[in-house]
C-alpha cells in the first residue's frame, strides 16, 4: 500500500470511537472502555492486525450472537493464588483485563497468582495483559488458544491455534523485556498481506493440504477456511530437522494451559458446531499469571541485573549488515512513542470500514 | 558407530555404580543417590548425552573444585508459595530434586509453588524434575540456564545457553505430555556427533564466527570453545524470516527465570572468571514450578480432556511418508520401557571411560 493512503488517527478520538461504537451495541461502558484500550494499544505498538481494524469483527460478532454484549461473567473456582473465570461468551478484552488484574492482586497479596478463563473470545494482543504486571514489580505471563490454524509436525491438518505466549519482565529505568509471540513461524496476518499483494510467501511459513511446504498464500488461506487441510507451520518449521516439533510442543502447552485448565474448547474437537449451521460462541480459553519478584530476590538487585543483561545484548558484536540487536518489545515501545505523537496509523481500507461502521451506529468518524 | 560396539548396562548396577563413584568423591549418600537417579533416567529416556556419560565430568569437577562435594545448601528467601535456594556450588541433581520437591509441597498445600535456585551446576535432563509433579496431580515446569552457546538474532557471539524448558502435564491412564526442549534449534550434542563422524551439519543449526550459517561443526565447536564467536542458532533459525527472534526470546525468558530471579550468573557477563586462570564454580541458575490442577478445574475433567486432545492429535491425518504423529515425551516413554528391560545403551567410548573411572575410584565396573 502506498504511504499516501495511510491515515493517522489521534489516540483519544480512536479510544472514544471504539468505546462509543461498542456502547451502541449494548456493551457496558466499563467493558467498552477496556476493549477500546486493548485495540488502540495494539495500533500504538505497531500491531495493526489486532488494532482498531478488529472493531468491525467484534461488532459483527455481537450482532450474530457469537459474542454476548452483556455476559454473565462469573468465577467458577477460587483459591488465594488461583481462579477460573467463565466469561459468559462476552468480549475477550474486558474479562482478560479483569482476570489479569485478579492474578496481580493475588500476587501482591500472596506472592503469585494464576487465573484461567473459559467461554471467552478473541482478546487482542496477549502482551497487553502480561505488561499489566510491570507497575507492580511483578513478572506477567499470558497465553491464549485460538481457532485451529497450525499443523502439528508430520500432520496435514491445522489442529492448534497460533497460540501466543507473552511474558513481561521489568528492568531498571522503566525498561522491560516483553516477549509476545505466536508459537507458529508467522501469524495468519502475514499470509493475508501476501495474498492482498499477490506475492508468494517464503517456503517455511505454511503447508498445503498434502502437508507439503508451499509458497501459495491464496490457496493456503482458502484451504484453511474450508477446513480442507493446510495451515501454518509451528516455530521451527517443517518436519523435525530444524526443531518444528518444538514449536508444535509450545503450541500444545499453550492449548493445555488456556483450554484444558479452564475447560474451554480445544483444537477441532470441541469447537462448537451448530446443527443448524448458525454460528455459536467460540469458547476460547486464556491463562494469566503474575510472580512477585521480591518473593524470590530484592527487586533492586533484580532490576540491576536485568539492566546489565539487556545492555550486554544491545552492545554485543553485530553480524555483517545488521544494524542492531533488539530486546523483545523494544521496537513496540519505540512505535508507541511515535504513534502517540503522530496518531495511530490506519490504512485506507480500515479507515473506510470504520467510517461505514460509524455511520451504521451513529457514531462520528473520525472524531474531532 | 556400529551396533557391535553398543553395550547394555542393567539399571540397578548402573545406579549403584554412579552412587558409589560419587560417594568415593565424598558426596553425601542421599546426594549421590539423587544424582544417580537423574543420570540413569536420561539414559532410560534415550538421552545419552545427559546420562551416565556425564558422570566423569561430575567427578572431574569435584576434583578441580568447581563442584563442591558437600555444599552448604541453604534457603535464602521463602514464602508459602515461593523460595530461593543457594545450592552452595554443589551437584545440580540433588538440589534440583529438593527444589522441585519443595515446589510440589507448596503446590499441594497452597495450590502453586515456585522455587528458584542459584549457585548450582549442570543438573541433567530438565524433564526429570518437571515430571516429579505428575503423581501429585500437578503440572510441573523446569527451566535452567547454561553456559553461553546460542547466538541472539543479528549477533555474532554466543550469549545465551541452550536454556531448556520442560513442562509435564498428566493425562488419563498414566499418559502424559512431557515437553523437554532446548530453546536452540539443536543442542550442542548434535554438533559433537557430526564432528565425531566427520559429517557436515545442515545449514540452520549453527553460525560461524562472522554470524553466517555454516555446515562446519568442527570449526564451530573450536570457535565456541575459544570464545571466538560462532554458536548455535535459536529455535526459528537465522535472521527473522522464520522466527529466529522467537527462539532468542524464549532463551532470554529462561535466562531471566533461571538466573535473574535467583541471582545466579548470566550470559557471558557474570560467569565467574578466575584471575589466576584456575576454574571457579559455574553459578548456574534453575527455576522449578508446580500448579495443582484442582485449583482450576476438577482433575477428572482435566484428565478426560487431555485424553481427548492427545487422541485427536495421534489419530490426525498424516503427511505423505510420515508414519506417526507424536505426543511430546512418547518416544522417551517407549525408550524407557525397552531400556528398562534390555539395560541402558552405553557406547564403547563411554563404557571404557566408566571402566577407567571405576578403576581410579576403586568401584567395580560393570557390576554384577
Amino acid at each position: 500500500m502506498s504511504a499516501a493512503s495511510m491515515h493517522r488517527l489521534a489516540v483519544d478520538p480512536a479510544l472514544a470511537f471504539c468505546r462509543q461504537a461498542l456502547e451502541r451495541m449494548n456493551v457496558r461502558p466499563e467493558d467498552a472502555h477496556a476493549t477500546a484500550e486493548v485495540l488502540v494499544a495494539a495500533d500504538l505498538r505497531g500491531i495493526a492486525s489486532h488494532g482498531v481494524a478488529h472493531l468491525r469483527r467484534y461488532v459483527d460478532a455481537i450482532r450474530d450472537g457469537t459474542i454476548i454484549a452483556r455476559p454473565q461473567e462469573h468465577i467458577v473456582v477460587e483459591t488465594p493464588v488461583t481462579a477460573t473465570i467463565d466469561a459468559g461468551a462476552g468480549l475477550g478484552p474486558p474479562v482478560s483485563t479483569r482476570a489479569m488484574s485478579l492474578a496481580i492482586d493475588k500476587a501482591c497479596k500472596s506472592g503469585v497468582g494464576f487465573v484461567a478463563v473459559r467461554n471467552s473470545n478473541h482478546h487482542g494482543i496477549a502482551g497487553y495483559y502480561a505488561m499489566m504486571a510491570l507497575p507492580h514489580d511483578c513478572i506477567g505471563i499470558t497465553m491464549t488458544n485460538a481457532s485451529p490454524r497450525v499443523v502439528p509436525t508430520f500432520c496435514t491438518n491445522a489442529l492448534l491455534g497460533t497460540n501466543p505466549i507473552a511474558v513481561a519482565v521489568p528492568a531498571g529505568d522503566g525498561r522491560r523485556f516483553v516477549l509476545d509471540m505466536a508459537t507458529s513461524v508467522v501469524a495468519q496476518g502475514k499470509l493475508e498481506i501476501a495474498d492482498q499483494l499477490d506475492q508468494p510467501i517464503p517456503l517455511g511459513w505454511a503447508l498445503d493440504r498434502n502437508g507439503v511446504p508451499t509458497t501459495d498464500s491464496h490457496q493456503t488461506l482458502q484451504d484453511l477456511k474450508s477446513r480442507a487441510g493446510a495451515g501454518l507451520l509451528p516455530l521451527g518449521g517443517h518436519g523435525d530437522l530444524l526443531g518444528g516439533y518444538k514449536g508444535y510442543g509450545l503450541g500444545l502447552w499453550v492449548e493445555i494451559f488456556s483450554a484444558l485448565l479452564s475447560g474451554a474448547a480445544f483444537s477441532t474437537l470441541t469447537y462448537p458446531k451448530s446443527p443448524t449451521g448458525s454460528p455459536l460462541p467460540a469458547n476460547l480459553g486464556h491463562f494469566f499469571g503474575a510472580w512477585r519478584i521480591d518473593c524470590f530476590r530484592p527487586v533492586e538487585d533484580f532490576r540491576a541485573g536485568m539492566d546489565d543483561l539487556l545492555a550486554l545484548l544491545r552492545d554485543a558484536p553485530r553480524a555483517d549488515g545488521c544494524e542492531r540487536i533488539f530486546i523483545h518489545g523494544e521496537k513496540e515501545e519505540e512505535a508507541t512513542i511515535e504513534n502517540r505523537r503522530r496518531g495511530i496509523p490506519v490504512n485506507d481500507r480500515v479507515w473506510q470500514e470504520l467510517f461505514a461502521l460509524g455511520k451504521e451506529l451513529g457514531v462520528e468518524f473520525p472524531m474531532k
